[in-house]
C-alpha cells in the first residue's frame, strides 16, 4: 500500500528569489539583528514592526526550497509519493502583466522538479489569478501537457474578488474540461481585530488554529450560495485542513439557508444543490485535521473514499532541536489510525484514495 | 424522560421597551413604509440603509417577548423544561451606570415569568457586563438567591474587551463560587467585509452559520489560551452551537500550541491544561447544530453526558405559513436519534443532563 502525501508545499527557489525582491508582505528577508537568518513573511498580521524580527513570521531554511529535504522528510515518515503544490499566498500578489509568465516559470520548474524523482513526485501547478481570464484559461490548458501535474492550488481570493465571482466562470469551465482537482488552501485569514487586543501574546495559534479554517469555510460557502456547482456539476475541489469547518457546520449552512427570508423570496433556496450532496460530490477533504474527533466529522461528511492523507510540510516542523519524527505528521497519522475499524478505509485515506482520484498510477 | 431545551430566548417586555427607545443597533422599529410590522435589528450588518426596511434584522412579534408563546412552542414540540435566556446582545450596549439596575429589573422579571410555570420554566440571568467588576459580581450573587435562576448568559465582549481579559478574574472567581453555569453565545459575529463584496445577496446565512460558530470558537480559545481554565478549574461553561467549532478545530488548535515559537520561548506552552482536558471538565455543548455529522464529533470531543438538547427559539422559525412544527427543531430532533445507538445517551442529551447538570428537580 503506498502512502502519499497531497498536502505538502515547496516554494522553488525562482520563487524565493522573488520574494527575496519585495519590501512588503509577502517577503523574504535577513533582519539586521539576526543577519544569517532568513525569516519568511506571508501573512499580513506577521509583519508587525513592534515584533521583534526573530519572532516575525518563520525562519525559511532549504526545507522550504531544496527538493532533496522533502525527499528526506518523506523517506523519513514513510510517504512514498507526494503532490507537491506551491506555498501560499502563490502569485496572487503580482501585476497583472507579470503573472502569467512568472506562472509558466514556475510551473515548469515544478514539473521538472518532479521528473527528477520520477513515480515519486505529482504535482498541483499554480494559476495566474491576477491576470486576465483567458491567460489563466491557457495556463490551466498548458497544465494539461505538463507530465506531473494534477491539478491546480489556488487560494480564496479568486481573481481578487472571491471564488464566488461570476468572471470566474471561464476558469471553471478550463478546469473542468480539464479534468483538474482544484486544491483550495487558506491564505488570507481574518482581520487581526477579530482576534482581540492580547492577540500577540498567542503567537500565530488564533490566525492559523481559527482564521484559516474558517476562510476556506467562507470561501467554499460563497461557491455553494452563488451556484458555482449548479453550473459545474463536475467541478472537484479539494479542501485543505479538512474542510476548514466545512464537515462540522454543514448542517447549520442548510439551516440558515432553509430559514433565510431574502433566499426564499428570491425563489434561489430551493431549486439548488445542497451543501450534503457537494459534500460528497464534488469535494474531498484532505486528513490535515491533527485529531480523530474533526477526522470523524470528515469522514461522516464525505466518505472515507474522498479523504486524502497530507502533512503541510515543511508548516509546523518539531520545536525541540532533538526530536526526528514530526509531531505534526504523527498526529495525523493517528488520528486515521484511531478513526478506523476497517483497514481497507484507512489504506485508502492513507494513499489508494489519492492515487486513485488523481491518477497517480500514471 | 423529560425534554429540556437549554437554548430558547425570551425578550421580556421591559428589554424589548428599551430596544424601542433605541435609534442604533440594537432597536426595534416600525418602518414607514411597513407600519404594522415591528423589525428587531441587532446584528451590526443587518442596519444597511441601502437594503428594503422589511428584510433589514427580523419582524418580532409576540413569540419574541409573550411567554405564553413560549409555552405553546414547547407544548408542540413536546418539551417539558426551558431554561429560557434574555437573548443577544443583552445589556452590553448600555452605559456602565444603567446596567446593574437594567439587570437587576431583568432578571427579576425573567425569575417572574419562570414563577407562572413552575417545574417548566428556569432561567440563565443577565449581568451588567458594562458595569464596574463590583456590580457585576454583586448580580451574580444575586442571582443566587432568586429561585429560578440557574446561571448566566453572556456574549464574548465581556467588559468590552473579550473574555481573556484579566479584570474579568473576580467575575468568574463569583460565577465558579456560586456554581453558576455560564451559558456563552454569540452576537458580534465577524467584520463584514470577511463575506466579501456579494454578501447581501446571500441574506444573512453567512454571519449566522459561519460568523456566530466563530466568533464562539475564538472567544474559548482566547479563555483558553489566556489561562482562564488554569485559574479557575471548575468554571463551567455551555457553549451555544456545540461549541461552534470547537470540537472540530480542538486538534488544529491544540497543534498549532505545541508548534508555536512564540509560545514555546515564552514558557506559556507546556504547563496548562490542553483543550481536550477543558472539553471534557468545563465545558458543555448544546446539541443546536442540525446534523448528526456535527453531533457526532460534539460527543466524541466533549461526550455525550455533557451534551443538552436546544432549539433557539424563537430563531429559525418556518418560513412556510402552513408549517406548524419547526424545521429547525426537528434537525436537532433528527441528529439525535440518528447519533445514538445508545437510548440511555440519546434520553441524557434530550434533557437527562440538563436535570442532572442544572439541578432542574429543584
Amino acid at each position: 500500500m503506498p502512502i502519499v502525501d497531497i498536502h505538502t508545499h515547496i516554494y522553488p527557489p525562482s520563487y524565493v528569489d522573488l520574494l527575496r525582491t519585495r519590501q512588503t508582505v509577502p517577503y523574504v528577508r535577513n533582519f539586521e539583528d539576526a543577519p544569517d537568518s532568513s525569516r519568511l513573511i506571508i501573512l499580513p498580521g506577521e509583519d508587525d514592526p513592534s515584533t521583534p524580527s526573530t519572532s516575525r513570521g518563520r525562519p525559511i531554511g532549504p526545507e522550504y526550497y531544496d527538493i532533496a529535504q522533502k525527499i528526506a522528510f518523506m523517506d523519513q515518515h514513510k510517504i512514498d509519493k507526494s503532490v507537491i503544490s506551491l506555498a501560499n499566498p502563490w502569485l496572487d500578489f503580482l501585476p497583472a502583466e507579470e503573472a502569467g509568465e512568472a506562472a509558466r516559470k514556475i510551473n515548469d520548474d515544478v514539473d521538472k522538479i518532479c521528473a527528477g524523482y520520477p513515480g515519486r513526485l505529482y504535482a498541483f501547478g499554480t494559476l495566474p489569478l491576477s491576470a486576465d481570464a483567458d491567460t489563466i484559461v491557457k495556463e490551466v490548458e498548458r497544465l494539461g501537457t505538463l507530465k506531473y501535474m494534477r491539478g491546480v492550488i489556488m487560494g480564496t481570493s479568486g481573481l481578487g474578488d472571491g471564488l464566488d465571482d461570476a468572471r470566474l466562470d471561464p476558469v471553471w469551465a478550463a478546469i473542468e474540461k480539464a479534468g483538474q482537482m482544484i486544491f483550495l488552501h487558506p491564505h488570507y485569514g481574518l482581520p487581526k481585530e477579530v482576534y482581540g487586543p492580547r492577540a500577540n501574546e498567542y503567537g500565530h495559534v488564533l490566525p492559523l488554529a481559527l482564521g484559516f479554517p474558517l476562510e476556506t469555510t467562507i470561501a467554499v460557502s460563497r461557491m455553494l450560495l452563488s451556484g458555482v456547482w449548479d453550473r459545474f456539476t463536475n467541478l472537484n475541489v479539494l479542501l485543505a485542513h479538512s474542510g476548514g469547518t466545512l464537515p462540522f457546520l454543514a448542517g447549520r449552512i442548510e439551516s440558515c439557508i432553509l430559514h433565510d427570508g431574502h433566499l426564499k423570496s428570491k425563489g434561489t433556496r430551493d431549486n439548488r444543490r445542497s451543501v450534503w450532496d457537494i459534500l460528497k460530490t464534488n469535494i474531498y477533504l484532505d486528513a490535515v485535521i491533527y485529531s480523530e474527533v474533526g477526522l470523524g466529522a470528515a469522514v461522516a461528511a464525505s466518505g472515507a473514499d474522498r479523504l486524502l492523507f497530507g502533512t503541510d510540510h515543511p508548516f509546523f516542523p518539531p520545536l525541540e532541536e532533538d526530536v526526528e519524527e514530526w509531531h505534526s505528521v504523527n498526529a495525523n497519522y493517528a488520528a486515521i489510525a484511531k478513526a478506523f475499524d476497517n483497514d481497507d478505509q484507512a489504506k485508502g485515506v492513507l494513499g489508494n484514495n489519492a492515487v486513485r482520484i488523481l491518477r497517480l498510477d500514471k
